[in-house]
């Protein structure tokens, strides 16, 4: 039996798991993200305390090149041109597998989670901002750099709202978790759904209006790559009971030709806040 | 030595070619696009002219099933749950291959022409409205049902133009010949590219404006997909000496991180009107 083990670099924590070959989860180690000079200690130590393992994988926010090097992380803006895979790997003395989080999360979902028999799947991760990977023709993809998914920087509203990326109308500043605050006027995603649950006119229609923006940049998604599935994870869709059914209805209308065509499944992720950690622990069988 | 005979049925002719082993094409016939009714025999009349051969296949605009079946042409409005690559085979008694015109071409500039060698390619034509194809991981990439690459869909300006499909704000309403016309207050591409050329300021200003809606939707494929490569065709780009080097100047700028990451290279398409022809005759080695 093998026992691989992956740990995902989140925002604000470190999430380590060992899986057995069913993908079952069987051990679990969480630590708060340090700074980046502090980051391969910390994934050492992560690594350690999982104990016996047969691989390592790494799932890593932001571009990531295909030799495992951080070019660049919204969440670790220090990390430029940082091996993060060959200086664990050093550390450890043992091969490291390193790719983007939200790839990562993909693969999980797609080998064990909502996407399984999937041979063109796309995942988006609505977070704090929006991440994605996708499966085309039955292999995951890296694209040419290793950053195949930034989907949340695709321009849906060319004179729209600032992005920090320096760009107008990017997808994450609408469909996001921070995306709902801004159409909020400010008001916590959190507690817009909230005040939604209890029949609050003005929230049940600017949720209208954000799960019409997730809808929105689905169908750009699917008219450019025609997937199957399309899983949805990511913190907003803990709330999928009041959202998915709204995207879903919105979506059905606005891709192309929609009454000519097999429509691709969305779904609800399965795999929640491990889907990053356990697709890093699959990357050495997909690389 | 094979021949290969392929048809690329477009919106006012269909143009056959035959092409050897190495891409070259030795025969060529052409006849108007006839009406729905009508096209099997002027197909089959076309593959009887272009005389010996050792496969067919046909390239048509739309959603066209993995079965070749055309679901819904824009060209070909009464070709709905049309079987023609069925028929086709019926009439000619041999195998037929079928595919989206787009992804035709792709596949010819990825084999023949301005993507030979690219792992992750991405293919636009800029004609009327635009098509699209892509390779991702050294594949051919068709999606689920067959339509990948309908990126003239892709919504840029949630709240723009209106589009003819139902969308506002579709990519092709702004970065295509039509959208280079409308651009420009109605009119025509031609002209317009005409005036910028004799030092026109407005229309200079036009021009620069189409190539920022060029670069914005290149840049969401990029983000996506992170091709190395971006072949650029279609009727517009016979004045690629003039649109291209202002597409790259914006392209550069607005990828996510451009400072980040290598730049995929745009192209100009090598294989002009004949890339969906020449496409066509490559289907029956990369089903």
């Amino acid at each position: 039996m093998s026992l691989a083990a992956g740990i995902d670099v989140g925002g604000t924590k470190c999430l380590g798991v060992v899986i057995d070959d069913s993908g079952n989860v069987v051990r679990e180690v969480r630590k708060p993200t340090p700074t980046a000079d502090q980051l391969v200690a910390t994934l050492a130590s992560i690594v350690h305390e999982l104990g016996e393992h047969t691989s390592v994988g790494l799932g890593v926010p932001g571009l990531i090149s295909r030799e495992g090097v951080i070019r660049s992380s919204p969440n670790m803006i220090t990390a430029i041109e940082f091996p993060v895979r060959d200086q664990l790997a050093h550390a450890l003395g043992e091969t490291v597998w390193c790719d983007n989080d939200a790839t990562c999360a993909a693969l999980a979902e797609w080998q064990r989670g909502a996407g399984v028999g999937s041979r063109d799947m796309w995942m988006v991760t609505l977070g704090t901002g929006i991440g994605g990977g996708l499966v085309s023709g039955g292999a995951l993809q890296h694209g040419a750099h290793g950053h195949a998914g930034e989907v949340g920087h695709m321009v849906v509203q060319a004179d729209g709202h600032v992005c920090p990326c320096g760009q107008r109308g990017c997808w994450e500043r609408y469909a996001s978790g921070a995306g709902l605050s801004y159409l909020a006027g400010g008001i916590a995603g959190e507690a817009v759904i909230d005040r939604a649950r209890s029949g609050d006119v003005p929230s049940i229609k600017v949720l209208d209006e954000f799960c019409t923006w997730v809808a929105l940049g689905l169908a750009n998604i699917a008219n450019m790559s025609d997937p199957d599935t399309i899983v949805i994870g990511g913190g907003v869709m803990e709330n999928a009971d009041i959202l998915l059914p709204r995207v879903q209805e919105r979506f059905a209308t606005m891709l192309y030709a929609p009454s000519h065509r097999v429509h691709p499944v969305l779904k609800s992720a399965h795999l929640g806040e491990r889907a990053g950690a356990i697709g890093a622990a699959l990357l050495h069988l997909h690389d």
